[in-house]
């Protein structure tokens, strides 16, 4: 088969299949042609095959102080580890950058996750695990980005620590601040939580050692054949 | 030195040296510390060893038409084949995503410029070598996004394509219906198109073969040591 991308062999390259272009009705064409090159994207399927895994949303969902960034930041830690590509999306890279623009509201923070969601499929598009760590409060909230993507693409992982748990850690304080009645709308206090009903995993963060409930995401992504087993 | 994530080489992993954990603070701490495993984060720096290349952000401006996209995609498709770890960010997957709720009024246009730098930036830290190819029209939001990241981060490319070839081509159609009146705001017709005076690249997309353009592109990115030369 004639190599499409010839012009460039003269370089040191590994030459990879080229999967997601129709070489059949390229190949006839010229190499200048701005159409052609538009066309010859580097796919999702692409990327899955260069990192020799598949890429996916894990969404964390739970209350403040529940363990979603420490349980995330762990999980990816363990994916890098295994030569995986990952991002965990959380407060820290989000509130000041991308949406350093929104508060607190009702409508601000649907926008948020709105965004987050969006950003989360880019990086599914990029052949990224990606990891997000935001309470994410309402059912219609994390169904939003759910739909956005398609089906098996997004895996929602309830840290499920009591508001009990939570409030006695309070490593931020947050919780003490909610009760004096300082910070408003604050989830589980002056705000529901709508628990996952149908979280494709349900982690016992408060209660369980770390590294028992990082298994337990990893086992998650091996049956859903997002890890190679093999390697 | 004791490895740090004894609890996890009992699967088979490949240990990766972990650089931006501080070994002699952290290893008298229990393995289950939500405060160490919440530092314990993958790094920019790690993932660019996985990788074997830098991250970079290669912020492609120039009028509609000028062939930002087209030369965006080439670009990636020859990093790919590299071995490199690549998005595109264009139109395509962020205007009815992301950005899905901004028009094109000039306050929106500049939120979208932001939007997408940010973002970009989010990319950068996850250790892709992130492409965008938008009109971005002005020079104080293409500033905004240069501020955000690192010196040497941001590299500006020019697709320095007169109005005249554009209209020319009008691939689109949309310089017909810009001087028909009928589209208000049109870059380069009814709206300023800001041309940079600080490029890190300006290329003759309009004139010169792609694959020269692309050439340029890659060129730069060894010049600046992004890619490893050696491979």
């Amino acid at each position: 088969m004639v190599n499409y991308y010839n012009a460039y062999t003269r370089t040191s390259i590994k030459f990879n299949q080229t999967k997601g272009v129709s070489m059949s009705s390229e190949q006839d064409k010229s190499i200048s042609s701005n159409a052609v090159w538009h066309h010859a994207t580097v796919t999702r399927a692409r990327r899955e095959e260069q990192n020799k895994h598949k890429s996916i949303i894990l969404w964390f969902t739970g209350l403040s102080g529940a363990g979603k960034s420490t349980l995330a930041h762990a999980v990816e830690e363990q994916l890098h580890q295994f030569g995986c590509r990952t991002y965990v999306l959380d407060g820290d890279n989000v509130r000041h950058g991308l949406c350093g623009d929104l508060g607190f509201s009702e409508e601000d923070r649907k926008e948020n996750i709105r965004r987050i969601g969006n950003v989360s499929k880019l990086f599914l598009e990029a052949g990224v695990i990606v990891l997000t760590a935001f309470i994410s409060p309402f059912h219609s909230d994390r169904k939003q980005v759910r739909n956005i993507v398609q089906h098996g693409d997004f895996l929602e992982i309830y840290c499920n620590t009591s508001i009990d748990i939570c409030e006695q850690r309070d490593v931020k304080g947050l919780y003490e601040k909610a009760r004096k009645g300082l910070i408003k709308d604050f989830t589980g206090i002056s705000s529901p939580y709508e628990a996952p009903d149908n979280a494709e995993l349900s982690v016992h963060t408060g209660e369980r050692p770390l590294e028992e409930c990082v298994d337990q995401v990893i086992n998650l992504l091996k049956e859903r054949g997002i890890l190679n087993t093999q390697s």
